[in-house]
């Protein structure tokens, strides 16, 4: 693996789409018991039933530290690879590679650097030293040369792309004061523009309410394909989420992308606000310095932090009204894609989704 | 990956010949300090240099301690791979999978137990749990399934086999106490044939004079092609490797491989006794449980110990004056392989050589 010192946009690499072909995915596996309640058992058995889930759309990769390599292989299904990839948790979508191709079958990974969602100014833990790591690893597992970022701090999770020029982000999380303060927003667009390949930039403010992640988009907004998103909605004006979905939707009816189409635009109905049991939280060390899980804290549930595998759609369901719905209008937006969804109410417990646990691998 | 409860013979898989055509090989990084002098600085320049040289001739992948990933993917050149395998040491020909292989394209691992060559009898570190995951982690990354021996001690060292049928062995280590003491010989024998496919064992009687690996075959004889032996050498006869080569020469002299065919000797001089300067010993952690690096004591140098490469033999030099004629041996014996030479002083004071820091990964 080489580190190149150039610019994708300068050697013709862009991001594509979610939506376009995949060699593959990976995962992580949790474990950190000042995250995930009951050592990570219970989220151990939803992250297999991700991977699984996946696995028949896809090659599926799940990177474990040494201490839990013997326990997830055994959990795991033979046709899911398990690998070491030491990690200080598992949201592969944040720490991992955004990989990037060009038109001759070539593909690189963009190894942006990672500092859990805040640094020391309201990261949510400390170290992540070994999180900064599994961009790099992931190369040298898929063969391919890196662009890495010293300077620029970036999640996965808190952007999506059309393929085509265009990205949408919110302001709440890359104007953050944690990410990358020094630079100004024109500044942020230069190099996101520059590493993945794009003309156009969409800012919508907030992302989901109370999101820890600073409000990535990836819980709020995706691309169904060029020119279509889809937005967390709710009717509920008296939920704090309602304004947040109604001002990213002016954002998105008024925005152009990179072609110059305007946006079709699908409300995905949230489910109804689902709190921290009792004991879901007395199932988490309290220890300083990691995000506390409270009893009766309000999670950022949303089912638009859903994977979009080759052939299949995975969204989580949470034993709400609304799962129904949600597969209703996401067999309706890709009804070429068969629609399943996984039960995920202890990734949601950590603080994400199944979009934040998963990091495709483009075709190349 | 999916762990097969059958074994190669049943399933038609044998264990090819080094010889024969490689996938690639794998390497692990050397880090301990109580086995490594200076912090393991000096040892890792000349698996670097190893590491290189196999790049001329086929694809190197080297697995690394997270602690020391990232120094050791700055001193490796880019067309080395570098991945995440924990370990206790270095050892990849002991502790890595062997590899099967049929003739319909299959490829499978097979993983022994491993035991840091005789485990609490005396073995040379405790604990071994991260080298014994290593065969599985390999298997996973080159997608393969795997045959796991629970119950049986072997390590990869300590056999050679012509890809015919036949398999040279030391009574030194296979009938070791800190082995499989519960087993008969026949019963050894057993276990071999069945996951190797073998015919024939060939049982030499011991290894290099104070070997520590307990004799390994691999650093006094090896397969250079079916029907040929080399092996380790001296004229000597005060030296007490002189007794213990004449002995398997004799052994070897009177044994009919698995085709019937008498075998084809050639003699490779040793180079000249090898001890433990003072400045080596002191670079050393001196601390309990691990074997000492004594100063004065005598090294197992042998040029046996080289790697068979697609093309090319990778072989040790000790600033001997028989590391010419060495080289001239080898190049009558592979005459179409390029024969270089690497200066490997440091991997030999960590008590072994080129061919145990190596594991390859046959064609498929």
């Amino acid at each position: 693996m080489k580190t190149l010192t150039s610019t994708p946009k300068q050697d013709g690499y862009r991001m594509p789409g979610e939506f376009e072909a995949h060699r593959g995915v990976y995962i992580l596996w949790p474990q950190r018991p000042d995250n995930w309640r009951n050592g990570g058992k219970p989220a151990q058995k939803q992250f297999v039933d991700v991977a699984t889930a996946i696995s028949e759309f896809e090659h599926v990769t799940v990177g474990v530290n040494d201490d839990q390599y013997e326990n997830a292989r055994n959990l795991l299904p033979d046709q899911v690879e398990v690998v070491e990839i030491s990690n200080n948790d598992s949201w592969i979508r944040d720490c991992g590679a955004t990989f990037v191709k060009n038109d001759q079958g070539g593909l690189r990974a963009v190894d942006w650097t990672f500092n859990a969602w805040g640094g020391l100014f309201d990261g949510l833990y400390f170290p992540w030293d070994k999180d900064d790591r599994v961009a790099q690893k992931m190369a040298e597992m898929e063969h391919v040369d890196r662009y890495r970022l010293n300077d620029f701090v970036l999640e996965g999770g808190s952007i999506h792309v059309d393929g085509e020029g265009t990205l949408i982000t919110t302001e709440e999380c890359l104007l953050s004061e944690g990410r990358n303060p020094q630079l100004s927003k024109e500044q942020i667009e230069e190099v996101l523009k520059e590493h993945l390949n794009l003309e156009k930039i969409i800012w919508l403010h907030k992302g989901i309410y109370l999101d820890e992640t600073n409000g990535h988009v990836d819980n709020i907004a995706n691309f169904v394909a060029p020119g279509h998103v889809v937005l967390a909605w709710t009717d509920d004006q008296n939920d704090p989420q309602y304004e947040i979905s109604r001002e990213n939707l002016e954002i998105l009816e008024q925005a152009t992308d990179a072609k110059g189409r305007k946006l079709k635009i699908t409300k995905l109905y949230l489910p109804k606000p689902i709190t921290i049991t009792k004991e879901e939280s007395e199932g988490v060390d309290a220890i300083e310095g990691v995000q506390p899980r409270t009893e009766g804290e309000r999670l950022a549930a949303s089912y638009v932090n859903y994977y979009t595998a080759n052939g299949g759609i995975v969204f989580p369901i949470f034993n709400d009204p609304n799962d129904e719905k949600a597969r209703e209008t996401l067999q309706s937006l890709y009804p070429d894609r068969k629609i399943v969804g996984v039960p995920a109410r202890e990734i949601l417990l950590g603080g994400g989704n199944i979009h934040c646990i998963t990091q495709q691998v483009p075709e190349a």
